[in-house]
Parts: structure tokens; C-alpha cells; sequence
């Protein structure tokens, strides 16, 4: 018997990351390219095609060796329609973006939001693999997260589930991207510390920031570390926050493992250290002390290895 | 074919509900008693025993026409077990419930918290009928929640999942039964509310609230309604954060309906008005738009109806 194999997409505002893989996870072929979403959804879509192309012919695999595809992308999704409906840096405006992709290819093709294709990714290759309660958040330019329930994606009645970044956690916050004030995503996204750090700078604030042309949250993680005090208050108090979001998330959900990834988190041990001593505080027993919090292993990948995940899984859903 | 027959239990720390019912909810026959906790656990099982005995007797069915058992407890609980690991108003400590109910009477038997008995009784029988995804809420001395997920109890990890009552949603709230500080039960459970204006009271700030001797969160709603200034001021603050506490829940679990019961949610307009408000503005659309938010159609006897609906329903799963 030939080998099966499966393609996922990860398609986000910037880049496309794509890659071929066995039913065991291990990518034979991956390629990433340019997005162009400036060039309008029509173009965007015929850069995805070409770049399932592409691997295929690099890889060497007959296309009837290949049993499904999965693409994972921002939202919000009609997961089952396989539309777009929308997506801040992507042109799509309730586009279906399956449909070309299967008549192109004939291979069953499958579509969900980026966050529930981590937490697949996580749940089938990554840190989740020994459970079937389990939540991914992505601490990154947002915030997001996707759960895993009883061992299967939990997409909620409308495919919106687990928008955990704009839970609400000080009613007096800073106003978030959604327009509401307080959101997690507010005050502890990368997007949410640089927008503070800068404020401060600018209110001429004294901090070791000031000699950056340009604060993100990594040069306030920095400047943290380093002993500035000003940089040290605002990562604290952001990691409070999200602490007691994920205390919450936790005191709702009972999981067996929260799993962190995206860019906020790689600032590790001080990073996972005062969230798990904020959860241990703030959160409920018993499942407090039951769920494990830890890093992403497939950061970097994990979009592309979720969207492989995905394939797989709807593929044996299916067969 | 003869009649099938369940049997629900609601245990509470002053009274034991017991109720016959068919497998349609008709209850034929139900009685209430006295827990009489202070006697001990033996005590409190028999007196469980006694009633279960008494039903039976006074419904004139045959015992081999009662198919299972269902027993809605505070919690934590072992449901797998069927041990009550212990509860603040139960003399329970670590004590197998279930075992000598089944040898009494050999039938099967079921435990689960009364939140989510409370849920189940919903989805069969009340507001939740017609849904998948359903929440329901108490608002009463404490606050608690249940969810079913995709037309089952979700249970959590541990068993422990849904303590909403333990979400924290003010860091510099009121300090809370649990030990930890500004919980939504500290700031809006029937609790929270009066332990509030009493001290306004205490502090003797200008209130209609002075006049009673003993204030409950229903004198300070009757107070508000009557244009009392602090007594709204502590009202439309519990209710405030309330409704940003289930705005979060709606944006996390993306439910069909929410429902709430409770001797809180029994103040009626008002404060479904004042939680549908908030939960437009601080929710997170689609879910916010899509989510009902209901008044409990049980109220009173959802305890037992929902103890009926628990053994239904695992009778219909082991059938």
C-alpha cells in the first residue's frame, strides 16, 4: 500500500505557509510565500493554488496519494461553507474559498479559524497529545485561543467560540481594537504592552525606553529584565491580567493542559512563571491545581502543522 | 408495556425534594422533607432512603418499573464514584451516596452538582428544549452554572468545570467566600449584594435601606425600585459586573441560550433588562447577537425536575 499524505495551509495577512506531511505529522515538502493580499482575494486565492501546486510537484507525491487538505485562517469563518466572511488583513469579503481549491485539486478540503487549527495542531502532534481537554491561546499582535472538549474541536453555535481576547477583565481598561474597553487583548497582547509602554514614554515618563525609535513588547520584556522600573510595571501589570484571564478560562473550562504560544510568550520562564503563580492565586480548586500550563512546542510551525492536523482529522472523521 | 418510571432527588442543606416523575417530566407524586444536616451523614442517607421508600409507596408503582435514580448534591462530588467529597451545608465528608441507594432498591443510580442537574432538567424539559449549546446560571445565595455542550453535561477534567460563581472580574472586588477577592459571587450573589448595603448602612450613608432590621438582596432591589439612590447605586453595580461576567461566558462558549434562575433573577425585568444591555455592549459579536438570554421557566422545582431529567438521561445512555 502507497503512503497517504495530506496538505495544509496556513494563511495569514503577510504569508502563506505551506506544507505536505504523512498521516504521522512529518512534512515531507513545505514552502512559504508571499501573501500580496493588496492584490485582492481573486489573486490571493490563485497564490494558495499555485502553492498546492508546487508541492506537489516538489514532493513527488501522486495527487491521488494526497486524501485531504486544511486551511487554516483568521476569521470570522463559515466553517462549514467554507467562506471567508471577513478578516482584518486579508481582502476576503464573504469569499468561498474552498470550493476552487477542491475543483482544482478533486481532494476533500476543509477550512476553520487559525486559533482552532492550533489547538488541532497541539492536540495531535504537540504538547496536548496525552489529553482530550485541552485550550492553545496565542499571546501574539492579539490574543486568541481554541479548545479541544472531550476530544473534539469546540466550535460553538456560530463558529465563534473561545474569542477569549476580548473576554473583558477591567471594566476601566484601555479601550481594545473591538471598540470595547478592558479586553484582555487591551492590555496584554504584544499590540496592547507596546500601546501602553508608549504612552508612558510619551507622557516623558522616566524609562530606559525612551532611546527606542520604535517599542514593541519585546523591547518592553527587555527593558523589564534588565531592571527598569517603568518596563517592569507594565509587563507585571499585563501579566496579571492575563493571568487572571487564564485563572478564569480555567475556573470555566476544567482542562487538563493550557498550552501558550505566539510571540508574547517566547519570553519565557518570567512569562510562564507569573502566569502559573497569578493562576495558582486567582484561580478555583480543584482545577487549578489539576491543569498544567505550558509553552508551545510547534511555535513557528504551528499554524502550518494545525492546518496538516486538521486535514488528518477531518480525513478520518470522514472515511 | 407497562409505564417507566425515574426517581429525582434534590438534596439541599435544610431540604430534600423527591419526586416520581415519568419519562415525559409528569411528576406523579413528590415530597419534600427536612435534611436534619446536624444528625450526621448516616442520618441524612437515611432520611434520603426513607423518602425514596415513601414515594414509591404513595405512587403506587411497582419498584420494577422505576428505571433509575437521579441525585442532584452541592458539590464537589466524585460523580464517577457517586461520593460527596464535601459540601459546606452537608455533614458529606468523602461519603459513597450512591452505593447503598442501589443496593436499597436496586436500581440504578446517578449523582451530579446540582448546577448541572439543573442544566440537564433545562435541556429536557425547560428553556433549553430546543437547543444544543445551553448555559444555565443560578443567581441565589451563591452563583453557579452548567453547560451542555453539543447535547451533553460537560463535566470538566476534574468535575469542576462551569464554577462561574469564581470567575474574577473586578481584581480590587469585595473578598469573596473562597478566600479570594472580587469574584462575581462576592459582587453579585444574593450574598454580595446585602453583605454590600449593610455596610453602606453600617458606614450610615443616607439609605431607605436603614428601616429594616435585617437586609437581603431582595429588600435592596425593592428599595432601588423605589428610587432609593444608594440602593440602585449597588444594584445597577452587582448587576454591572454580572452582566459582563456572562458577556464573557456568551464570548467564550458561544452558547444557543443562557438561563438564569436563582432568587436574584426572580427580581424579573429589571435585571434581565440591565444583563441584556450589558451583555450587547460588552460582548463580542457574532455570539453577543445570537445568544437568548432567558428567565428560568423551572424556577423552584428545578432542582428535582432536574434530578428526574439526570436519570433519564443516563438511563437512555446505558439502555
Amino acid at each position: 500500500m502507497q503512503s497517504k499524505y495530506v496538505i495544509g495551509i496556513d494563511l495569514g495577512g503577510t504569508k502563506i505557509h505551506g506544507a505536505i506531511s504523512d498521516f504521522e505529522g512529518n512534512i515531507i515538502f513545505q514552502k512559504i510565500i508571499s501573501t500580496c493580499a493588496q492584490d485582492g482575494e481573486k489573486a490571493v486565492l490563485n497564490n494558495i493554488i499555485n502553492l498546492i501546486d508546487y508541492i506537489i510537484k516538489e514532493s513527488n507525491v501522486q495527487l491521488t496519494n494526497i486524501e485531504a487538505i486544511g486551511v487554516g485562517s483568521p476569521g470570522p469563518l463559515d466553517v462549514e461553507k467554507g467562506v471567508i466572511i471577513k478578516s482584518p488583513n486579508l481582502p476576503f469579503n464573504n469569499f468561498d474559498i474552498l470550493t476552487p481549491i477542491q475543483t482544482k485539486f478533486n481532494v476533500p478540503s476543509y477550512l476553520q479559524n487559525d486559533a482552532n487549527v492550533a489547538v488541532i495542531g497541539e492536540y495531535l502532534f504537540g504538547q496536548g497529545r496525552e489529553y482530550k481537554n485541552v485550550i492553545y491561546i496565542t499571546v501574539s499582535t492579539g490574543i486568541g485561543a481554541g479548545a479541544i472538549i472531550d476530544g473534539k474541536i469546540y466550535n460553538g453555535s456560530t463558529y465563534n467560540s473561545l474569542e477569549f481576547g476580548h473576554t473583558v477583565v477591567d471594566l476601566n481598561g484601555p479601550i481594545c481594537g473591538c471598540g470595547n474597553r478592558g479586553c484582555i487583548e487591551a492590555i496584554a497582547s504584544g499590540t496592547g504592552i507596546a500601546r501602553l509602554a508608549m504612552q508612558k514614554v510619551n507622557n516623558c515618563e522616566n524609562t530606559s525606553l525612551k532611546k527606542y525609535e520604535k517599542i514593541t513588547a519585546k523591547e518592553v520584556f527587555f527593558e523589564a529584565e534588565q531592571g527598569d522600573r517603568l518596563a517592569k510595571d507594565i509587563v507585571d501589570n499585563s501579566l496579571t491580567y492575563l493571568g487572571v484571564s487564564i485563572a478564569n478560562l480555567i475556573t470555566l473550562f476544567d482542562p487538563q493542559i493550557v498550552i501558550i504560544g505566539g510571540g508574547v510568550a517566547k519570553t519565557g520562564d518570567y512569562f510562564f512563571n507569573k502566569i502559573r503563580s497569578i493562576v495558582k492565586e486567582k484561580g478555583f480548586y480543584p482545577s487549578k491545581e489539576f491543569c498544567k500550563i505550558v509553552p508551545s512546542t510547534l511555535d513557528g510551525n504551528s499554524g502550518v502543522i494545525g492546518a496538516i492536523a486538521l486535514a488528518i482529522i477531518e480525513y478520518n472523521k470522514n472515511k
